[in-house]
Parts: structure tokens; C-alpha cells; sequence
């Protein structure tokens, strides 16, 4: 046996690392528990004779799953969940508490957005409209628990461009029941006159309290809170974003052009010019909205003024700020 | 000849009201003009033998063309600076103050797109980034105006759902020269940041300093107003609506919902139930921005802040509350 | 006939002066009616011979009314107005262009209320809610305007403490029909989320746009503003304070300790000490909302934004910043 | 004996839940230092054998307890205190910790007003003015303990009605030697120019950091902020809602009419109608304060940004997001 | 006699124009009184036979004024003053217009700052605290006019670097018997909270309301508006920007860098290197305020909000958006 | 051996005291690492028998040091940190856990600033302009890590008056090789337009989220927030200021007035006069900014928002609102 610690990392760690950077386990939340569920085999699988070892291997381990996805925000989430609670004065004791965690850290998850429902529903009064953004299931599992404790709940729903993926939401909402008025984004500020409540999901939420969410939903928040509506985020804690501790931005992603553009409006927008390059189509996928425009977070662990969402932040994912398989 | 004022309206005037009727005669500055030369017609082959018969029967031949089309905004606009200015103690001043005051308006009409391109021209400085909404020509002839100034003007267009004018805007600002970032809506916000002015049209003014334009522009003026990036609306004086100064609000148009939703997409979120009535599409054409989001309307006769476009409605229109062809 | 103005000043002006002083004269429309009325009436009875003597003495009339009630807006204004049209070559002339003035003012005052209501009901739409504060004629006649446009209009209404004008405002609009829910003024903020208007009157109005009205209209004010929802301010022209042109703010009355505190109750909380100095109770009678808190005042002369009222004051009143009277 | 835990509950614990249901306890604090008495009896007389079973016994005196009052927001406080506290592998560790914490938090209650003062007297400096609102022994306790560190404080009372409560503070000011200002709720804002603190009380604090408290907090916060005046709300720790930790929001209680509108008034208004169902009379008792117009939540565990309050809420309650005696 | 009317400019005029090139008539009042007395000497000495020649000839005489110092706000106001109330029909009659209007407009500007410092000290309480930035004798000449109204006025003096014109201030309120607390402009913020005004004078104000004065003032304004704290600028009409009518932002002056840093200061900045191209010094004179962020502009016209001032700059210096000597 | 705590502190920690007391330990960082390594010899010396008796001993100890410099933030946080970590039954544990966690407090000083430098740094970008206020070697360390992780920087120094510490900002930037554009403190709003982040230190901040910092830092902030500018504030740990967990607010030093204003500037206002009491002179060094002005605070444990820092301040110096040596 060797004493380099990467050497012993387990056959099944070393699988489920490839099947996140091959994206074979791909969606924040199944992300999450393979990678809990791997450091919960290390654990078990591992020879190791000191408490020191053990730890050396579990942080290998942890840094292996990491690297294949640096960027997915609830990867570092489970890893660092899982180490935050590894505890005990010997190898045995050290496995059990990691078992434990990574146990404890799945059942939460597949629990999580049905809480997060239930509590964000509670928000939710009988006869409210909501204003929905994009399509996000945690934001939709507040409508259905809330549609479930015998609420009438209607929605203004945005198409949300460039990819009108308020039309799933629309379609969602239909399938339950709930009257949909559906409106282009433009159309927002007009229609929030008679919206109680802003209810949107969150790509990754950050420790200043900043949602990132779908490109749109800084300036409907803007506009909410100048017309006095609340704006509601729907979140698991999976989603906060650990790295931001530590003051880093989030990356946002540009997509296609072919998504705004098709080639024939660009075609008669260049007057037929292959070559223009001073038409520029940017396709920014997020935005960045401050906590100063959002009144709460709703998550499986209650809900936070998004200013106090670090805090809860630092509870499960530990207040190292370094990284904790370094 | 008979005393009803009604009867000796001219044959021209009629014609002119017919094809205002039928769309034939249209747009906001085609109609202006052919209204104010209607009087003028009326006003020379006038037969009328006291200067109050004179007077009635100009105020008949403006009745009868306001009411072709009572909410277009640039017919009352030029029917009442035309009465307005109608003055004298015969007949012959009157006729007089007629033609000149219906050719004044005219020639002013004729030159006000560009004179208001060099007022507006003058608030942008070399190197300015404008973000632009929908698409109007009064807004496009400031940044014409200010590239014949010499200066490097680029945009940020908005490709402004639904109908997509931003393509149009593009389109010709790109065959300008100017450089052109295309965005969604959705993205105007983020953009904001590296924008010097926020240029849009106007499809009408409001005597409280509000203004009407395309759906989108309140929601962008609040963003730019919270960002700190100034506001300016371009609109010849014909925009300013005279019937707000009795406080009548503007009606605003409700559009097809086919400009929003196509069949298949409609089939997909209702589940292709065709008779889903709780499926609504909202398609406003039009929003009001309050005047304290905006920092400046051009128009050809100068820039004034929102607050105090009555002043000027009131100076070219006059200040009679009620409608003065009654 | 002497030479002095003041002793050329005809029985009628005294008479009307001194009823004024009495407060015979009373109510802001009656003053300015009366005032009015004496000027023709010493226009008509002078017998100056040179148009010089003739100003002269409509001066010392009007500086012998002004004197009676100087904080009576109201009646300063029916001063300026008349004198401000004052013109003509010959005694003959200016005598003529007084009664002329005179008489107009008083025509348009005795019809100014309900223009001024047809105006601001033009504002309301079908089915709207306005919340009220205190008790205004001006306020309501917008209410029974829209109710005779067969517009349906229901009321939330504050009590109004101390003096519980919100009680005549409730009785009022039962008797035209029109559903109130009547809260305490505490309760305003709460209630704003139903409601699609502020409408409130005015004592009167400064040049710089402020207006001053019953105590607690400037909290409601910036509360609507907060919570989006925009405030009507309905005064006829009689209440632009011609005073404040020349920076003069106005005067806040204090009214007595027992509208607020009966003897019982101060008796209770000094726990029985007659001399208790040190419980004040201050009962100010209006306060001062800026205008970046009100959208619009209504008047018979149309619909102003409050920053562009000075505009409408200096028209009617005239731009002499002295008083035209001295 | 029994297996089934609710069997098992000591009568003291039913007296006391008993007399907390026929409102012979009552009193925020005084119904918190029962329930936490009641634990701590229940636990000292248990005869559970197994820890399982002393835990099921306490969570079932616990549910006893909590069903009395569910809407008192200090009772499931008490009870969520100290049960978070329980822990212990045997019972006699067990019943241990249940005495602790339960003695615990009836010292800590004990002292609690009179810590609360002197944190929030540390606030006020020597000369300042607050405005009241209401009658909050928390919110005078800090003035108390400000007077007692030599520092004179002067006082503007808000009359708040309906009730009036105003009052009794202005009475307890004056008891001090405080010298009171006594204003209506609508003088408010003039008031506030000469203000250094707002100082209010609390009914119950949310997870959210929304302050609820008697009608008319939120109004004069929003004006408050407007004015620049910081905002202080004095509460125990006793009012933090943990329900609201799940979303759940605080209902509001509507008052009887008769505290607002006598007969007499309600006559006259009506026109003597009895039955006239469209005069309605909404008395809410509380308002709800977003944490954005307040400025420090002052308890006796130390001073919070309302958006920090959660954090406490979980340290002293738990972070269950159930209900612990489930 | 040639035809040419530039050529039939008088001596005099020609003398003026030379004096403003040179400086040697400089300030703004006596630039602006010599060009309307020079325009009136053209008028009187004109030989112009038809009123047509005449007109050209004092828009030449206008003209060669003008070109001298295009930048300086009150030579054009002058110009465009006279010429605006040159009316007539005839030689004589416009000559005469000319020589009133001159005559008026020189009058007027003798007593403008005695006037406006009467209608700014209405403004002012006895008792009352200002906040001064910068030395403008426009806005002292308030302060001045309160005292002799006699009212106590105490004053919060900002230094004003880089040029700590402060002190001039100071030193003049000083002699007045006005207590001064001096202050760095750093510490305005914290000295807001016991002032009642802010009160500045101004370099030119724009069409849209923008105040221009010097750096520091909007940083002031902003502040003030957020702490509640009403801003008052003092400025005599010829401040008004007619360019501004049409756009024209005002061109800031950047003033030289030994203002804010001196050599020595600067050696040890870059380390002795004389030709560090990295460190810029920036030294704006101006800055623009926003007219939201401005109270009352007070002129000797009487006070106008901000947004008003474009109708009282039409009033006086016309209305052409051309410039009315081409 | 005595049983007075008191008596039994050892030599070192009185040196310790002394010079402390005497300044010759100075420095925010100094005095702590001073404080606790005295606490941590006392530990190690001490005699005590008893777990109580050495508690005893060491809260003498603490209060002998806390006693030299009570307004100094660092040293009670660095008694408090020794404190709150202090646990163990006997001696020996107790003894061995003030060891520990006085090295852990010393080693965390150490590095603290580089910490905190590189967490700041994370919120730069490549080619950020940042605004500096004053010279804070914390915020300085954020530069510093941006540019060692290869990103241009460049910086708008605001001089800040009345020390000019602004020159020192630039020329360690300009050591550095940032490119630095000086401008006076007036200037700082106009320059805000082409900034990315206002970055400040901190000379302490409070429990309700406040941040005190050199004067003139609360107006930059609230026009930053005016423009859209994100406010920084860049401040290690030993910067929280226990003492406000009590509500104690932070006393404002005020300085030497020839600090602003000069002998011979004095003479010149006072036109020579010495004794003239009425020219005062105010010179505090600091200023509060609320928490609604900042957007996160830069801690060497990482970024908060500045309404959660609370939470780092009670995990950090304890809970207690006493003081611990008390």
C-alpha cells in the first residue's frame, strides 16, 4: 500500500469523477449526491491506519471529484458538506461520521425541494397572483405545495428570451390547474401592478447576499421593488455558492448568438454582409442581482433575508476559506 | 347659401376626412399636414360674411376631421394650433391668420425631424454608448444628426419583443456605420453599465410629463434611472397629446395574440386543449414611463424636462380645457 | 375730489373689505368673488380723469382689500388677476378691461369646481380605488364627475385625526353610493395595495410646487410613492399661492390643545399637575408635501405636473414678484 | 404505566396548559416562563426508563403546551429553547439538561427588559429626541435606562389610534420627568425633522427580519427613512416568530369597529341606515415593517441588523424547520 | 453708406466687443449690461432707412458681440433679451423697442441680486442653519437680506478645495456677525443633520434643469436630498444657458493641476520622476446636479422649481432654437 | 500566594499594560498580538489551584489590560477571542486551551491581511478602475493581490482632506505601477461614472452593520450607491467592534482645527480678530455609514454582507453582551 494518498483513492471515486466530467451524472442535484455517495465509499473502502491517512485520502478523494467540474456549484457543496462534518480521534470514528454525513447529506437532498416548497408556499396567500422568470422547479414547487394546502394561486408568467422557457412553466402550471396569463418580458413592469409576489429560482447565490439567476431577473427585481411587490427566491442550499466566501465572482456564461439571431434577421440587418463584424450579438445567460432588491431566500432550511444567507452558507459548508481538499 | 356651419364645409375637407378615415392619409405627420391644409383651404374658399360665421364654420371643418380619427394624437395637435392662432376682427385677417398659421405649421412639420436631430445630437458627446428600444425615427435622426457632427456614436439595441423593431433600428444603424451590440430585453440591465444614454421615441406625451411608448420603456427607464444613466426622449411637438391636459389617460392598445404566441406553441402549453380559457396572452402595445424617470424630451422646438412639456403643449396647442372646434 | 387714492376709494370697497375682516365674507371662493366684484365696481364708480389717477386708485381699492385678510389666498389672487389684465390707453379703456377681467374671473370661478372635476375624473378609470385624506370639495367633485361618467368608484377613507374630516368625506360618498371602507390614518400604508389612487384637495399651493394641505397628507404622500401608487392633488387656481413666487413659505397654523388632548386626558397623563409644562401637545394644521411626491394637480385649467403649477400661477396672476397692488 | 407519552403527562403540566388556554396566564413573558416551568416539572417527575421515552414524554408535555396557544408567539419559544437544549445519553443526563435550560431561560427572561435597556440606551446620547409609537415597556425601558446613565431625553409621543396608547407612554414619560411632545399620527412627519431616533416596539420579529407591530409602524418607518432618521425596534428575544422561519406569515388580527367609529358616527356617516353593508370600518391591529426601513433590533442578547435577526432565531430556537414536539 | 450691415456696426459696439475679447469688461453682470447697452447704441445711431436693414444691421451689431466670448453664459442672454423685444413697425418704432428693452434689461440687472436675495430670504426661518459650498454672492445675498429681514442665520461653511473659496465665504458672513463653523468638504455629510438648507449659487443653469456649479455641488445635493435636507440655488437670470434650449451640454473646464498638487507634493508621489505620465491630476471646475436633486432655484424673476426654469428662460431670451443673430 | 485575582497577575502582563498605556505598543495589530500573548503567559504562570481560581486570574489579567486603552477595537477583541475559546475542568486544560487559542489569534493576525488582501482581490476584475478614500493598508492589499494575479488595475484617488492621506494611496500605487488619476475630494461624484468599485478600509465597524471610516467616506458611499457603483470596504477581523454588540456607538474623535484651517487663513476671516468665538472650526476624523450603503465587507475569513458581520463578530469574540472580564 502507498502512502500517497491519490494513489488510494478507490475505483468507484475514480468512476463517478468520470461520469461528472463526461456530464453521464449531470443537474446540480444528482451531481451532489454522487459525489457524497462517493466520498461516503472512499470512506468505507479505506485501509488507511492513522486518522491523519484517513483524512489525507478523504481530501484526495474530495480533490479528485472537484476537479472534473470546478465550476458546478453544488459539486464543491457535497465534498465540502462532507469533510465540514468528518470528525473523531481514529480511523473508525472519522468513517462513521463521514458515512453519516454523506448519509445524511443525500436524505436532505431528496427531501429538499418538497421542503423548500412547503416553506415557500407559506409565503404564498390564498387568491395571490405570482410573477414567474425562466423555468425553475424549486420556484414551482412553492405554487404546487401551495396549490396543495387548498390555495387559488394564479401566475403572470415572462416568456422569458432568448430561449421562452417561460413557456414550460406556463405548461407546468396549466397541467396543475393554475390560470396563466402570459406576457413578453417587456410587458413585466405593466402587469406587476396586480402580481403579490415575485417568485423566481437561482442559478447559484453568492456570500453578499447577490442572486445569479436567468438574464432578466435583476431588472424585473429593480422594477419590482420600486412598485413595492416582494421578490421571492427559491433556492436549495446546493446553490449557494461556496467559492464566493472567499469574495470570487461568478462566471457568467455567454451563449450563442443563434439564439437571439437567427441568420436570416442577421442577413438583413448587415444588409447581407457575411463579414460585419460591428454587428455584435452578446447572449450573457445570468445576471447578478443585489440582495438589496430581494426580500427572501427561501431554501429546505428555512428562509433568509438574502443579507444572512452566508451565514447559513458557512453552517453546512463550513467557514474555511481556503479550499478544504487543499 | 346656408347659416349651418356644417353645410359649407368645402369638398376638400371632406375629401381630406375621408381618406384620414380610410387610412389612406397616414401616419402622424402625413395627417398633421393634411389637416392643417385642409383648414387653410376651407378658410380661403370660405364665403362667410361676419367674422363669427367665419369662425364657426372653421371650427365645423375641424370638427369634421377630428372626428375621422378622435385617438390619433397629431390631428387635434394640428387643428388646434391652427384655431388657435385664428385671429383678427374681419374676415379677410382672419382668413389671413389661417393660411399663415396652417403654413407655419406645416413648414415646421416639414423641418421638425431634423431640427430635433441637431438639438438631440448636441446632449451626446463623442464616444457615447446609447441604448436604444424599439425603433423611431425621431430617436435615430439625434444619433444621425450627431455622426454629421462628426462624432463616434455606437448603440445598444434592444431587440424588443414582440415585434422585434430593434432589428429595424439595427439595421439602420449598421448601414450608418455605427456599431451596433444586439441584446434580448432581458439583458438590458446588465448592458447598462457601459451605456451613456438610454435614447428612445415616444408614441405620444402626456400632459403630466408621462410618457407613452413602446411596452418595455418603463421597465428600461427605471433600470436606468437606478444605474444612474440619463434619459432621453426624442419626440416632435405633434407627440404631445392634448387631451391629457384634461386628464384624460391614453388608451393603450391591447394586440393580437398571435404577435406573442404561435399556434404550436399555444397547443404545447395548454396540452392542445384549443378551448383552455385560463391560458391568457397579454399583448399591451404600449407602457407610461412617469416623467421622473426621464431626464430630457427633445423636440424640434428645444429640450425640456418632462415636468414642463405642458408648458409648450399649452403654448402651441393653446390652453382651452375643452375642445375648441365645439 | 381729492388727488389721494385712498380717499377716492368708493363705500362699496369699504363695505366688502370690512365684511372680509369680519368674516361675513367667508370660504375661499367667496372672498375672491367678493374682491373681484368690489374692483369692478370701484372701476365703474371712479371718476379719475387720467388713466394714471385711475390706476392709482384701483391700487389703493385693492391694497384696501388686501389688507383686510393677507393670508387669505385666495383674495390676493382675485386682486392680481384683475389688476394683472388692467390695460388701455384711456380711463375709458382700462375701466372696461377691469369690469371685463373682473366679471371673467368671477364666471370662471362660479363654473371652476366642476371643471375641475370633469378634469380629474378623466384620470380615474372604471372600477378604480381612491383613498381620501380630510375633506375637499375640490377632491370630491372628481369622484362625482367619474360617478356621473358612469364610472364605478369605491373609496377607502382616512378618519383624518384630529378633527375626523374623513367622517363628512364617508357621508358624502354613501350618499352618491359609493362603497367606503373608512380606517384609521395608521392604517393608511396598509391599505395602499388596493388602492389606484391618492386624491386629496389642497389649502394651497406654492411656486415652487409644494403643496400644503390638512396635516398628514405628506406621510401619506411618501408612503404612496414608496408603494407605487400615484397621489392626485385636486385645487382650483384660487389656491396657487401667489406669496410664495417671491420665496415666501406659508405660514403653518397651530391650532388649539383641545381638538387633540381633552382635559381628562391631559389630566390623566400629568397625573392631575395643572402646570405640567413640560406635556406640550403641538396641533399643526397642515403640513408641506414636495412635489417629487405628487404626480399631478388637477385644476379648472387643466392638469399640471406640480413642478410646472408656477407656470399657470405667473399667467394668471402675473410675474410681478412685488405686490402689483403697492 | 403507560407507553403511549401523552399519557404520561404530570398534572402540573396540565394545569399550567390549562390555565394558559382560559387566559388566566398571560402576558408574553409570563406564559414563556410557564411553559418553560412546565418542561422543567415534567422532565423531574418523568419516569421514563429509556432516554427514547423521556424524550417522547417531554415532546408530548411539549405539544400539550403548544396547542393552547399555537398563534402566542413566546410559548412555542419557550418550548423550542428548551428542548433544543436537551441532550444527553442517559436520562438522568437527559432530565438534567431539561432543568438547565429551563432554569436557564427563566433567569435569562427575568432579566431580559432591563438588559434591552441598557443595550438600547447605549444607542441614545445625552440630549436626544425619540418619537413613540404606541406603548411598548421594551421600547421605554431603553429611555428608562438612558435616564438612568444621566443622559436627559426628550420625547415626541405619537397619540396612535385607534386606542390611543400614546398615552399611557406620555404618562410613564412624564412619571420619569421626560418632557413630552404629543402629536397625532398624521403630524408625524413634520415632527420628524426635529427627531433623533424612532423607538418602537414589537409584537413579533419574522425569520424574514419584517418587523410586525401596532398599525402604523410601517408608515412612519417609511417616512422616518425618508427623512433620515434611523429606526430602533426594542424587543426581547421572546417575540421572535419561529414560524416564520418556515415561511409561514404572521396573520393580523382585525379589531373590533366600535374602537374606531362610535354609533353615533357610524349613524351620522350612513345617514342613519342600519343596515348599510357598504360602509365598512377595517381595523387591523398591526402592520408589517420590512427590515430595509429599520435600522437596529435592539434585544437583550445584543443589538441585530434585522436582516441578521435570523441567526439569532436559530441559535436560541433551533434550526428545525418542523415543529420540535412533532 | 454700403449695404453690408456688418459694416455698418458703430464704433462703439466695436469698442465693447474689443473690451469683452480682451477681459477688460469681465464678470458676468457687467458683460452682460455693457452688450445690451452697446446694442442700444447701435440702435440709436442706426441709419437704417427700412425696418428690414435695421433688424440686420443689430443682429450684426449682436452678432460681433456674440463671437467674443461664445462660452460665457451672459452675453448671450443680453443679445437674445434685446432682440427678442424688438418689435415695430417702423425704423423709429424699433429703435425705440431697442433702446427700452436695453434700458429695462440694464435696470433689471442693477437690482437683480437685491431682489433675489429678498425672495431667497422668504425662504429662510429665523433660526435656521445653511450649508454653503463655494463663495457666491448670489447666495449670500440672501443670507444678507434674512439679516436685514432680521432673522438669525448661522452657516456651515464648506472649504470648497481645491480653491477654498470657503474661506471668502466665511470671511464675509463673519463681517455680517454670522457665526461660521467651518468644515473640509469631507465632513458635510456628518454636519447635514443640523442645517436647514442647503444654499449655492450657480455657474449657468440648463434648459433641462441641470444646475452647473462648482465641483462638489451635486455630490452635496445628493446627500442633502437623502438626509432630507432642502437645496436651494441662487442664480439671477442671466445664469440661464440659452444654448441649453438646444441641447448643448455645458463644456467643464479643467483647471491646472497646481491647484490640487504642488510639486513637491507631487515629487513624492512618483518617487522624484519627473515625467510619470501615470499619475493625472484632474481638476473639473463644474460639475452638473440633476434637477431631482434640487429643491427651488431662486432667481430675481421669483423662485422656480428646477424643471420650470426652461419656461422662464423662453420668457425672457425667446424662444428660437437658432441663435437669433443669424 | 494571595487569593486576590488581581494580586496574582505576573510581571509580564503589567509590562504589557504599561506599554500599551504609555503607546509604546501602538498599532491596531500590535496591541492585539500584545494583549494576547500576555494572556497567554499569564496561562502558563499562573499558580491558581483551581479551575475557578485560574478563570479568575486571567479575567484580572484581561481586565488589567482592557483597562490601558478602553476606545482601542483590537484589544478587548483580542481578550474576548482568548476568553471565549477558554474551556476545560481542571487547570491544566484550561491552561492548554488559553495557549492554543492565543497562538491560533496570533498566527490568524499574522496573515490576516494577506487573507483578506486575495479574498478582496477576487472581486476585481481585469482592468477594474477603483476609487480609493483616505489610505487603508487593507484595502491597499486587495490592489496588491489583483495585480499579483496578473489583472490591471487603476485607481481615482480622492486626496482626502483635511490629512491629504490620498498621497500616500498614490504613491504606493504608484510603486506599484497603477496607473492613478488624483483628484480633490469635491470631484469624487463626477469620477464615479468610469469607476467599478469605491474600495475603503475601516477604522471599525459595528454590530448593526456600520462602517466608521475616515470622514468624507459616508457621502462617498451614498453616491456611489446614487451611481450604481459597488461599495467595498476592506477590514480584518480586529476591526469589529464588540463594544456596539451593546449598542455603544463609536465616539467620533474631533481634531485639531490647524489640521483644516491655517493661523493665518483664521486672521484673514476673522478679520484679525483672536478671541472670535463665532469662526469654530470642526475637524472629526471619522463618519458612520449605514450598512443599505455598503455591499460587502472584506474580512481576512472571508466577504459578508455588512447586515450578517454581526454573526462573525459572535462566532469570533463571543456572545456575551457583558464584558467577558467582568
Amino acid at each position: 500500500m502507498t502512502d500517497e494518498p491519490a494513489e488510494r483513492i478507490v475505483p468507484a471515486v475514480h468512476d463517478t469523477a468520470e461520469d461528472i466530467a463526461s456530464m453521464e451524472i449531470r443537474g446540480a442535484a444528482t451531481i451532489a449526491d454522487a459525489a457524497a455517495g462517493a466520498l461516503a465509499t472512499q470512506a468505507e473502502a479505506s485501509t488507511a491506519e492513522t486518522p491523519e491517512a484517513f483524512e489525507a485520502e478523504l481530501k484526495a478523494a474530495a480533490r479528485r471529484l472537484y476537479e472534473t467540474r470546478p465550476t458546478a456549484v453544488s459539486l464543491p457543496n457535497a465534498l465540502r458538506f462532507v469533510l465540514w462534518d468528518m470528525e473523531g480521534g481514529s480511523v473508525d470514528a472519522l468513517r462513521e461520521s463521514v458515512a453519516e454525513s454523506a448519509a445524511g447529506f443525500q436524505t436532505d437532498l431528496a427531501e429538499a425541494q418538497d421542503r423548500l416548497g412547503r416553506i415557500g408556499a407559506n409565503r404564498l396567500r390564498d387568491g395571490d397572483v405570482v410573477m414567474t422568470h425562466c423555468h425553475s422547479t424549486d420556484a414551482l414547487s412553492c405554487v404546487k405545495a401551495a396549490l396543495d394546502q387548498g390555495k387559488d394561486i394564479s401566475a403572470v408568467v415572462k416568456e422569458t428570451r432568448p430561449r421562452k422557457q417561460g413557456h414550460i412553466t406556463a405548461e407546468q402550471l396549466r397541467e396543475w390547474g393554475v390560470p396563466v396569463t402570459l406576457v413578453v418580458d417587456n410587458a413585466a413592469r405593466r402587469y406587476l401592478e396586480r402580481v403579490d409576489h415575485v417568485l423566481v429560482g437561482a442559478d447559484s447565490i453568492a456570500a453578499d447576499g447577490s442572486v445569479i439567476n436567468k438574464i432578466g431577473t435583476s431588472g424585473l427585481a429593480v422594477n419590482a421593488r420600486d412598485r413595492g411587490v416582494p421578490i421571492m427566491v427559491a433556492a436549495q442550499t446546493i446553490k449557494l455558492h461556496p467559492g464566493t466566501l472567499t469574495g470570487h465572482t461568478v462566471e457568467i456564461e455567454n451563449r450563442d448568438e443563434s439564439e437571439v439571431l437567427e441568420d436570416a434577421e442577421r442577413d438583413r440587418i448587415t444588409g447581407g454582409d457575411p463579414d460585419d463584424a460591428d454587428l455584435v450579438v452578446e447572449n450573457p445567460a445570468f445576471d447578478v442581482t443585489p440582495p438589496r432588491y430581494v426580500d427572501a431566500i427561501v431554501t429546505e432550511r428555512g428562509q433568509f433575508p438574502p443579507e444572512s444567507i452566508v451565514t447559513l452558507m458557512r453552517e453546512l459548508f463550513g467557514t474555511d476559506v481556503g479550499e478544504p481538499w487543499e
